[in-house]
């Protein structure tokens, strides 16, 4: 379906936080082709049912394949908590989630014992970051911090009122654990890690942050290094294609400052619903 | 469709937040059978089109109205704000919205000359407010508080965080503008009334609060007063029915907060989509 010498990901997430993600894969695989997909009409995923979300993301990931994508990566933790099977079912190519690769680099990390997981309230409920640590020996505890999402969304990155949110969830979860590495179960909170860092050290932990847009990046570059493209890497810059299926006006305002680099006009498409 | 000497009344939002406009309407209406939903599948409403939250809240009124409602309230602003229309017209009962009441109650107050309201993102874009307002010859000033939503669903009601976060959403609104009166523009307000209150007299400000739950659940009386039901404050307790469109845990859970009594049992109802 496409001619271009690199390879074609589709990035898929419910708005665009997912965007992380994709800033993480963009020194890994530079010269790719990539589209990216919101599903803003019918976010938040997190207070659906397994069902919906699963149509939601199977449909999501049929477009992403249709508009030819080689591999997908699900960059929501929710619909890869609720929904990673029914998407693998229903496209032919490989699909990377967020929660298996964070969860593998805390691990491979081997000095980890006992790890901690930031995720909403959403993430949290489903226990996909607990079982994919059991799965691994690893002890884990998982701490939901609903606030930390509208404050990523408002704005307020390096702010008081973040730091005193941060010093609030992070003090109630280390008086339960004493974890040795800090999981980043959201596709927001990669911009909070300076935060997120400093407030451990003054709780007096030194847990290392693993983020999972950056693992899941990792795993995402180590799927297209199987792939049959003519340079796994790409030639040349990287280009993009950006879809959302309602309102884009949060969506571009809030983008640049995810992607981390001024994003393309950003296309609205009707996926039903 | 009802046997039942008081009238029945049909109260629909996008989630749970309505529910300060239900409990509102019991000391006015005590002999009432309630019948709430919370469109919760496909909240928040906010972010999504005008067509699209036309097309869900006509869904909704028609629900209610099969449901036996002789009587329909908006308790939702964004449904108002970009829908009103859409649901009187597919219903032949009367429609009362969260709107037109509260910016009535404040300008009949007779000394307001200048007013703030405090709204979400969402209902702040779509200005109606700010249109009402004008309508009446009243000075308006909108403020959007994205994070008050979510600060109320943390619980944190009474909570030095919400305090600060109102501080500085208050010193800036009060930075272009000498409001007599504030409006409580989302439905989550309300319970935010007593911390609002007091931060508007450390920021100096002497203006009342006049909440649109209050003001809604009175233009709401006065519409059942014309009806022909035996009864129109009902007899004996009010009862209730309560539906939400998906995940009802969260309902439960935050219900009986956002009612000021415990919530009944809450049924699932699929309305598509």
């Amino acid at each position: 379906m496409t001619s271009r010498p690199g390879p074609t990901i589709g990035v898929f997430d419910s708005g665009f936080g997912g965007l992380t993600v994709l800033r993480a894969l963009l020194p890994l695989i530079p010269g790719a082709h990539y589209i990216y997909l919101g599903d803003t009409a019918r976010l938040p995923y997190g207070s659906k049912s397994r069902e919906t979300i699963a149509r939601y993301a199977a449909e999501s990931a049929r477009f992403l394949v249709a508009r030819g994508a080689q591999m997908l990566v699900i960059a929501c933790n929710t619909a890869t908590a609720l929904a990673y099977n029914e998407i693998a079912a229903v496209v032919d190519v490989p699909v990377v989630g967020v929660i298996e690769p964070v969860v593998h680099m805390a691990h491979s990390g081997g000095k980890q014992t006992q790890v901690l997981i930031l995720a909403t309230q959403a993430t949290v409920q489903s226990h996909a970051y607990l079982q994919a640590c059991a799965r691994r020996d690893l002890q884990a505890t998982e701490k939901a911090c609903p606030l930390l999402v509208p404050l990523v969304e408002e704005g307020w990155i390096d702010h008081p009122v973040t730091r005193e949110v941060l010093r609030i969830y992070l003090a109630e979860a280390l008086a339960t654990c004493s974890p040795s590495a800090v999981l980043l179960g959201c596709t927001h909170y990669p911009l909070l890690t300076a935060a997120i860092q400093q407030t451990l050290q003054e709780l007096g932990s030194s847990a290392e942050i693993v983020d999972s847009a950056s693992a899941t990046a990792h795993a995402a570059a180590a799927v297209i290094a199987t792939l049959k493209t003519q340079s796994p890497e790409g030639t040349g810059a990287a280009t993009f294609e950006c879809y959302a299926t309602d309102s884009i006006e949060k969506f571009q305002r809030l983008g640049s400052a995810f992607l981390g680099q001024p994003l393309n006009q950003v296309q609205f498409i009707d996926l039903g619903g």
